[in-house]
């Protein structure tokens, strides 16, 4: 079982940007964390970042060939890429939205996500918990999807 | 440790009402297998059902006492009820909002949720599997409460 | 074959609330009236009020067993219950939305109907006579699914 | 006592046109039955299709000589028209709207009717059967206003 | 000097069609009125009527060749006609809008005017006496035209 | 002289309840406190408080049956009871909105009041003193209508 | 028989400011011309203008005493003040709106008139006939209220 | 104790403007008796009406200096006035907000009130006596500052 | 193969109507030249225009008798009409909705269509040679269905 | 005469994604087709695809030296990107919008081009079979401007 | 080389309201340091400061003769005088907006400016620098449109 | 003292591009002209610009180490990219907005800045002077708090 986790804009910037609302870890620490608990379960975890939006369409539709499911946090990109919805369409696995903070808690823009309706689910405001309710969440939608 | 799962309107009705959105567990089966996962973890899990708008609004009052998070399903009272959102601000212990569909795939008046930016979290579209991981992310929010 | 006729918020006062919109008739009037009708029909129709949307709710599910079709005037709650849309949604038989007075010509948030995209149909203006109208669909509809 | 039934644009082509949405019978085939169940009453029913807007406004502003009331079936025109509004405003008599299909489960631009507001009341989405109610409710408010 | 005075959808019903609104006068008394007020200036008023959109923007095309000057009342497409908009674009003398109500003082839809923008004026309020400021509006238009 | 002080939901709450925004008395100290303003008044002010919408409609309703006016602080209802409005428009007695905060310089979702267009007047920002006013306003309202 | 020009701000610039838009006169220039066709009328015609909103507010006001009509060119106050509306619903003299330009053909902004809904009626696009024909229609309104 | 109560634009047609909405009395009249109750009081009551929103700023900032509030019917200038809300946001000693009317069940535009935001509190539609309710908020407001 | 190009209100204008947006070719220069077109493809183009929408409607629906494709400039009907696209909805062949100008860039009201949701594909901005590649369209989606 | 063809995000998926939308020919196998095609008409044609936005702005730049017009699938980038509208406007070359589906009959997000104003023309809903009638329209644009 | 600072309501507060967000200089201060730094560049800059609208509308005028540039910081009027920007686009020179803090990140309602769109350029954000360097850019452009 | 000007999207065409709008210069004109200006003050400015939004983002996060102040044209990005305004957010030192024109008087799109909100202020409308004016307010900004 291979997971993808993909995260957009600034979220390299993590641990020193704003820690009152995104946290202290950086995300090789939140990787780290995800890919140790990916292994007790006998899963595949792989991380990368980008702060480009074509490089971030690009990631999911190679998504769609050698994992089973996307767990994306496209941070900024949320609120503006239809593009990223456009790729997320049109490949056969599950994509799982996640944020670190509460994005309905904050500026009216960020309330608005172009991307949800064709996630299957979303999860945010765990801190980088939120990572790990993501993880949990893409193996519960693998097993529903190779039992039925 | 003692979490309460409230659930809104019409989710007495799971299992035989659209199953195509909803899955075909019962509110009852959704019970006794979280309650299970909580009991593994030394949870405490309480479920409660409502119709009424005035009731559910009591219920967060009193979790209040004696409770130290609430998950809520507040269903179709999510995109109508201030009462409800004055109710959470008025407590002290951190309120996760769940859905069992993904909201924001579906019709335009269920985008909006009233409660999301008083609430800590959200978590929608996982079906019953939804329950679970409100448990998990209420689990982690008291232990982190705890650690500060 | 038995009909619901399921009244909301206010309609207890109907004969004194306003009569230059409402009429002079109250409520057991109608409910006299359209009775005697239905017993011409060989039907049974069974009369309900309620102020709460709870209760409301909670008849709409029960009469998905026993009953063949609603006729309901939602009165207040057309207008901003999610939660009676869902229920609707929920049954499997059809609902008839009616009203008393011409809804679309009075105040602005009286014309949007957040129930009538679920209803079968929606018969509004004619008084208490809406209620025989309302009756006379039912019927007409519980014998077209028959025939099918 | 005399009702005049005035048919819309693109009503010529009920029975062949989307089946599924407007039932298989033709716009004779409603005037036939409509009329024996007028007959039945003693009252005379009289049939009007056009697919023209001056048209449509013209045979309103004949019905207030020699007709006592008006079913319209108004199609398109209903969402566009505010010269068929005025002309229902200018005559004496009742018009009462009705449509084929429930107007409000349908697109966005069909929610809104310019002529409901000087309508005396509305039937929609009963098939063919809502002439029939249109009928029995034209009989009933010719019948009050005699009574006054 | 020859001047079209062009009326649109019910302005038949003049005299008749609400009263209070629109006065007493029929639109034959108008145009013998407006006409005897023309041929003093030595001026041809000629007056047309229809409730047809298309003929409408028939005549005003016609009126590009062979008259100097319209006088339009065009009634309820006033807010609904982008092909009568159109029409006036394409023709090169001076349209004058007029209306014998304060539109601006009635419902919201008649507060805009889709033809306003490509007229050269508008004159509304003065019941039947607007005709004949319009009448000389135009007059002085037409020899402001000739001075240049 | 009977009046009726009806509080809405979360007013139960008051006192414990973000104190920097309501003030630190409870309803039962504003209920002691405004009696003993009534009694010197020789008026009888009775007090009440729920959490659901049907029962504040129905108490509305009883109110205009054996009292001379209310003083109804609608909480969240204020801001989305279409039924609470219908039930102020029922009755024959006055009703005087109050609140504690003022509402105008809060969240934009409670700037507006579906109930204040049928009240007689508004009355917030004054903390618990708004009660002392809505009762004087009470008593000058009914007053001034036996004066007539 | 008394009537009074009132002009608002930067009206005084008339003649210099945008030619193209607002013609070569000056307001004097128009004021002469006016007063001499008022005066073949046995009219008086008084010019007033102002580049204050709350001295244009006085001027309406005292009109109500001493003149039998206002004609009023706002300029840019027609579109921002709720004084003036206040105003002219305070007097009982009727109040003809009037513009240089067609305000309907220039910005989006110039098309809302706060005060079109408590005017008589309105002129607009005729450069400075439009003052020709605010006298005319005052005159006509006068002669028509002292005939019923 | 001194207070400034100041007035709007139009206040000075009081008892002769539309008598139904604002009733018989004069401003006079009004400020005898509200000066005769705080006199009651021990309290100096100043009152001041204009018609000019820069007098109305200017009177604003001034009550900063020597007086302890300000009671403030701003009329027409509540709904269009940023430079008043300025004024109000720049001194340091409470403002109130009254009108005599109930602004909320009048036309749209009186609803939005730009100076609510920064009052301490409104009070709305008790007629001349929202003045004395003015009067004894204020008072109320000034002492519980004293206490603190 | 039979397709027929339908032609909307002030079409017939063409070749003097604003030649700068619309070019200098006549409707008839039009026609002559895609009659010739379609001649050397072995197709069969008919051409009608009218003002009048009724009857644009009507030939949509004769249309579907007899002919394989439509090829439809509706001009200002596009914006207006919900009868055109009904009778678009109804009927079995493929409508082509096509313009002269780019309607994308003019006034805000010509971006909105009515009936390019119902048309198979849009073309516009390529004044007279928009024809030309609708007619070729049109034959390469009649060649599809047929090997389909 | 040479023409460049640029394809936005996701256009590398056509043929795999979502084939009942964007049909089974890979953009390879367009590209193939359109560039014979173009080879009879003695045309060069350029097929460029990216998901980078700022790649695609820099092509547009480029275009302008050494092509004579561009047909530009914008895909998702049409919706959102003004850089690319920009650039388009910094080109002397035309540019012509093709799309394969018809966004007009897709979600509201896509009705709405960014670029569609600065284009000289759109085609859409053609399936590929748009990329022709785009190659056409090009020519029939660079031959109008050489023989002017 | 003269230029005027023209500065409305509330700015005679400048030192004693909110400091924090106008800083604590007096408009006073503002001046001879502005006076200062255009004397040592020979350029005469003279300042005025009113709360009227109506007097400011009037300076701007009196710019157009005697000044070569206007420096405006039209505090509230800003937001809501289309008068003040009538009185900018009559006159001949380049008019300057500046403001003390960043409008753009404080109330909604600041955000739109009814005069940027006739002003030349926008200075804000800088705080008492705002002045000096609205002095630097209309000496720039003064110079510039000396050089043409 | 260092300063870094960052450019957007389409800058790298300044010069050629429409230059009735952005001048004759280009951008290595006027980066010549602003490091000769920065020099003098000995101040260092350094000049980057690119098409690609997350470049744009990774230098504004760079900025952040190593310079004291960001002068940001940020082109077209200012309208669409939530990710720029989460980079300037995240980073210490002050960004400056600027632009070559008066994106105010441009089209409504260009006059919602994302990114206005969380610069220290905004320049725009005075050419390639913006750049030396944003120089100026750096210096000036970079001063002020350093002596804090």
């Amino acid at each position: 079982m291979r997971i993808l986790f993909l995260n957009g804009p600034n979220l390299n910037m993590l641990g020193s940007r704003e820690p009152g609302v995104y946290g202290q870890s950086t995300l090789a620490d939140i990787e780290t964390q995800v890919r140790e608990q990916a292994r007790v379960r006998q899963v595949e975890a792989q991380f990368r970042q980008t702060n480009s939006e074509g490089e971030l369409v690009g990631w999911v539709q190679e998504a769609g060939r050698g994992f089973e499911a996307v767990v994306l946090n496209a941070a900024a990109y949320t609120h503006t890429s239809v593009a990223l919805r456009d790729a997320i369409s049109a490949i056969d696995i599950p994509t799982i939205e996640i944020h670190i903070s509460n994005v309905h808690a904050r500026e009216e823009f960020r309330h608005r996500s172009l991307i949800a309706g064709v996630c299957r689910g979303q999860i945010c405001g765990f801190g980088e918990y939120s990572y790990t309710l993501g993880l949990l969440a893409a193996i519960n939608l693998i097993e529903k999807s190779k039992r039925r």
